[in-house]
């Protein structure tokens, strides 16, 4: 592979601050199985080759830094001089977070904007003297957790302004405080998953949260993503986890504290969440912990078609007991996990399962966590549904597999795009009186969208979040790519996003609004609720430094 | 009893508007039991004789409306002159809410504000209709549910305008729709709880929200002020059901869809629940039902201390399978509940309690609703808990009776007043590990503020909701009126408020702001919060017609 900045002495610094490839998910590329090799070969004549390749670090088109040296002197002297960085790596390190166009304009050494320096505060005090500083000179402000986003959430536009710096808060970093009487933790907004679910799981609790973005995203950006985590059945979404926080806005800190549900007026918290960096910059999230799971358990079913899986889910969301993993896999996704999965799963169990006469087998992953007789308990009561709607039972080897395996799905996706490959994913959620016709529809479109030149697309779907009122719908698509990925892409989101406002679905269950979704919010939420949000802006952030482009357009 | 608008015929009318007395709760007096009658007696030299009684209708100190007639023929033109009411009856009957200030500023003829008219809208176009006359004639607008508020919420300020009409939402009555697939109801906003009850009921579903002011409370209300009922820690907040909802606001209607939770950007429902009436009204709201439980298990057990009860009660809240209701009395409270109920509680029942080593007995009632098995699964894990901390069984007679009159307690306060009692709640949350200290220092300041002239005061308190993280505290206060009845309460109460921010409690955990918690919002959400609050309402209500004086002061 070309300019592997793993070489790059910088990059060990930089690893520090931002562990994934600058071009790519992760430090590593996952391996495509040979079954899926063929899938890929024979649905879009590809796979075999690799055909596009990231072009090195020193080819990447990178504007000069618009920085002022006022501006810079005023950064270093609050933050120090090694926390405002603009070296080559670091900027397009920052450049753009993980979404598939992303990653197609990076590759191509062209991203969409590149931040005139990266600044790294140092605690919350450095975060407000740095907004103070950027409102002075105009300069936007991106915050930067992981890096993760999928919606251009982290894009480094400048708005209206003479520049744009990145705020990455890696050194926000650490458990303020856990408190194991109320069960609530103070994390830092800079923190990764892992590091804290290592500090919790060290007093005997957990968060719960394991979105696919997991090992690199930070509390931070779940609480300004609204984050859904593949347990979230169980542990609650971020939204619901998160009882407190504080925000750090050109405005002065807004603080909520993490006392109990109260009626002392609108939700300051809740309008907060889900704010991606537009009102400003959250500091540090106070949290509901639970103990640490003594057991869990993870099981796989195959259910006869997508319908009566939908139906069995529709019936688990609305009893008692609910499971804390839930994850339906229509037909196609199910030929295609299986077939990354490679082994068993893509040479007898296919042939097995139409024996009991599933010719079309969707999968269905569910987990449960906690004291064993909460498993077992909840566990009889889901899998009696799934029996009644015809369920066959694939045994804990299925479960444990998908577990085991369950961040690995975005490692593919550089090997995939060095064999020209279009992988990209799709969200959202609906109620239940609405779901299986949303979904039909939506792989209708993207099947016709994305039948380039003959090929037939991969377009797959699960559903991972349940509720009682209705679920998410989560589209995992190949295709070929055509000469202007990025304008195809576009072409087919615009599409989807069209379709799924006319049905009444959400732009978004997990992803965030970004840059992405921003066109479509203002038909989700109405014109009255874009007032309110720009109100809010405005009251917080006057000069509207806070991540242009971002939720509003 | 003087001045009983019972015998005015234009009373008949105006129940179907307002089903309560203007001078006091509901259309009936509560019965004062003699062990009671003995409490008053000895601690506060009272209940012998009624010393104070309501002025007569005639005698309500009434301003002339300030209704121009241009405004009023807009409103008729747009209602109907049938619904725009001024007359004597209606006017004093929408001046104020129910707390202990309003009743005594009723009962002496002093209402603190009495509205120019009392509006009926037929619609939501109505209602819109309306704001708009109102911001051209600037009057303020008060929306008017079941009037139910304790806290100056619907106390027809009119802040700068020229004049205040209140706006009753009876006519906003019915179900919209009941989707069972979805478990969704949409519900227009002046439904009172009984009949939103009794609908979902007939067609197989619950909402399962009960304050004690379930009998005239208005779903709109519930929504504007976040209710919690007395079911909530099973069926969750109404904050917590409510999914979507339309608010009409001098700015066109906001409408949030009823979508499962998404990532869409900040939650625009969680700041319009909670907004009082200040910056639009509600006039529908889609909330989540639930299947009536097919059976429903109620019991009172007596745990020896406040201390025990508490951790008993922190291990329920954070283990699997919550009661759906939880009320823990303190002593005094237990001692005063058992006087109210007299018979055996009072008689017999305290000594057995003494017997077994229950000097000071606190009662706890637990109630479970739902599939019997899913009821004996969750009271087996409760009860071990309680017994754990010393519960003694007092059986499921206890929690039947409590249930029986659970809507019972305001229904004493008239008969109270009449014996010259001060009788007035508050009601606050914290964390578990506050709520001891809080309860005790609570107790102590408002037996130390209310022993008048040598009385001894009566506070109880006891936890009716309970979170993982903390729980609710809730005093019931009898103390020997003062001189000045309203000034000795505004005394107490700022006394209290300021003990509450104190300690970083709430200061409202389910009766909402309104004016009288209004002065320390901002010491719990902030400067930037208050700021926050006043940008969507410049945005919703630019010129201030809604609500004036809730909320923000």
């Amino acid at each position: 592979m070309s300019g592997n900045p793993a070489s790059d002495k910088a990059a060990a610094g930089m690893r520090a601050v931002l562990p994934t490839r600058w071009w790519g998910w992760g430090d590593r590329d996952g391996t495509i199985s040979d079954a899926l090799l063929t899938e890929l070969r024979e649905h879009l004549g590809l796979g075999d080759r690799v055909i596009s390749r990231p072009v090195a670090l020193a080819d990447v088109e990178l504007p000069a830094s618009r920085l002022s040296d006022a501006a810079r002197t005023a950064l270093e002297a609050q933050v120090g001089p090694e926390h405002v960085v603009s070296d080559r790596l670091q900027r397009v390190a920052h450049a753009a977070g993980k979404s598939y166009v992303d990653l197609l304009r990076l590759r191509a050494g062209r991203p969409l904007a590149v931040a005139d320096a990266v600044v790294l505060p140092g605690s919350e005090a450095d975060v407000a003297a740095v907004l103070t500083v950027c409102e002075a000179h105009s300069i936007a402000v991106i915050p930067f957790g992981g890096g993760t986003s999928v919606v251009g959430g982290v894009t480094p536009l400048p708005g209206k302004h003479a520049a744009v710096i990145s705020l990455n808060l890696r050194r926000l970093d650490g458990v303020v405080e856990v408190n194991p009487l109320n069960q609530v933790a103070r994390l830092r907004a800079g923190m990764r998953g892992p590091d804290a679910e290592a500090e919790l799981n060290a007093s005997g609790f957990t968060l719960g949260h394991f979105p696919q973005s997991f090992e690199y995203a930070t509390i931070g950006g779940f609480a300004a993503t609204r984050s859904a985590g593949q347990a979230s059945c169980g542990y609650g979404r971020f939204d619901a986890m998160a009882l407190g926080l504080r925000c750090v806005t050109p405005r002065g800190i807004v603080v909520v504290p993490a006392i109990p549900p109260n009626a002392a007026g609108p939700s300051i918290l809740q309008l907060l969440l889900g704010s991606e960096g537009t009102l400003g910059v959250i500091s540090e999230v106070a949290v509901h912990v639970r103990r640490q799971p003594v057991a869990r358990w993870y099981e796989g079913w195959s259910l006869p078609d997508v319908g009566s899986g939908i139906s069995a889910l529709h019936r688990i969301a609305q009893q008692d007991g609910l499971p804390d993993v839930v994850r339906f896999s229509d037909a196609e996704e199910t030929r295609l996990s299986l077939a990354v999965a490679g082994g068993s799963a893509s040479g007898w169990l296919p042939r097995l399962l139409d024996w009991r006469g599933q010719t079309e087998p969707c999968l269905l992953i569910v987990g449960w966590e906690g004291e064993p007789v909460s498993i077992s308990r909840r566990r009889e009561a889901g899998i009696r549904v799934i029996r009644e709607h015809g369920g066959v039972r694939l045994g804990r080897r299925a479960g444990e597999t998908w577990r085991r395996n369950r961040f690995e799905a975005p490692y593919l996706r550089d090997p995939l795009l060095d064999r020209g490959v279009l992988v990209e994913t799709l969200e959202t959620a609906t109620s239940w009186d609405q779901l299986f016709e949303l979904r039909r529809d939506v792989a209708a479109a993207l099947g016709k969208e994305l039948g380039v030149g003959g090929s037939s697309p991969l377009p797959g779907c699960h559903i991972s979040h349940v509720y009682p009122e209705g679920a998410s719908l989560y589209f995992t698509v190949m295709a070929r790519q055509e000469q202007d990925g990025v304008a195809q892409w576009e072409r087919v989101k615009a599409r989807i996003c069209d379709l799924l406002v006319e049905h009444g679905a959400t732009i978004t269950h997990h992803h965030a609004v970004g840059t992405d979704h921003a066109p479509w919010l203002e038909r989700e939420i109405g014109t009255e609720g874009i007032g309110l949000l720009r109100a809010l802006k405005a009251q917080l952030d006057p000069a509207g430094i806070m991540n242009p482009g971002k939720l509003l357009t």
